[in-house]
């Protein structure tokens, strides 16, 4: 068991519904050991990738993009969402379903903060249907650069998120991949224990 | 002339109505030395006090308070907006109005991440009519926390925030105070311009 899945044993609640609470250490109250260490295997996982810019999406995205930007010493870039479409003319935008929320979001980035140049690294929180990444790919993708990796913390690998950017050729690493978890008996099994 | 009096006279754009368009380094595109730079700067005006946690309001504040974390070695802690007044039972909850957008939000921390034991450092990108700061506080008291101090990116000196904020007292320290600014010459003045 990795530091991500322990932690996630030891102060993840699993609620019905199949949601899993980690406000008290990734999105709500950061844990900084955690995240530190969340951007230094992510690091790892991507190594000997070009990365010239960190891409994710507010708000809860940002602490580990931040640490990560931090290692890599690259600038970072979040997306903003937005419940109404405005005159695109200066932004790359993108829709998102949030499931959480039922709703559609616009998803958008500033012309001049993503560019053909581009070898993007996008990072998150949490995959889950990959509804906000997939939308992030597409903000690289209308800028003409490039998806070297998506970094997750925590993948929800029961939500199709994860099994659909593996298939499209994605380079897609998630410390924690969860597989099932019930909220009766809080448990939680992970896709590592099966290796 | 500071590092960031700088970068804002170098990148920063003004805009009519008083605004100021940072979104090319702090909120929006992340520039990471400027980041770290800021946290730098803000743990040495705050050398000397015991800091056991950072507290910052989601979205923008998230990136300068992961850093700001990371060189303390404390947890980090994002106030959440809502527009909508839910159960106030788990949270401690203090109104804002944001004059940008003409509304009032909720602001809420879930109660455990704030405790009488913590001695807080307040971080945010920007301070202006000091609406956000204010709630901030607001919550840290209902906890029975105390504030140690304020520190902030960039004070629109011309707005009430920080003077309200220093006339109550509190240890406010903002790396750039704009005392003025003209969107027709592009120009800025700080208050450091003074000393």
């Amino acid at each position: 068991m990795n530091f991500l899945e322990e932690k996630i044993i030891t102060d993840g609640i699993i609620k019905a519904g199949n949601l899993l609470k980690v406000d008290n250490f990734l999105n709500h109250q950061i844990d900084i050991d955690i995240i530190r260490q969340i951007a230094y295997e992510l690091k790892r996982r991507f190594r000997g990738e070009t990365i010239n810019k960190i891409l994710t999406i507010e708000a809860s995205g940002i602490a580990i993009a931040t640490m990560v930007g931090h290692l890599y010493d690259v600038p970072v870039v979040f997306a903003k969402k937005s419940q109404t479409t405005n005159s695109t003319d200066d932004k790359y935008m993108a829709e998102a379903y949030s499931f959480t929320h039922q709703r559609h979001n616009q998803v958008f980035v500033s012309r001049p903060y993503l560019s053909d140049t581009d070898r993007v690294l996008i990072v998150d929180d949490f995959l889950a249907d990959g509804q906000a990444c997939m939308a992030l790919i597409n903000l690289v993708h209308q800028a003409g650069g490039e998806v070297v990796g998506i970094g997750i913390a925590i993948e929800k690998g029961q939500q199709p998120g994860g099994d659909l950017l593996r298939s499209e050729g994605y380079h897609l690493e998630s410390i924690a991949i969860i597989d099932s978890m019930d909220d009766e008996t809080q448990s939680i099994r992970f896709r590592s224990e099966y290796n």
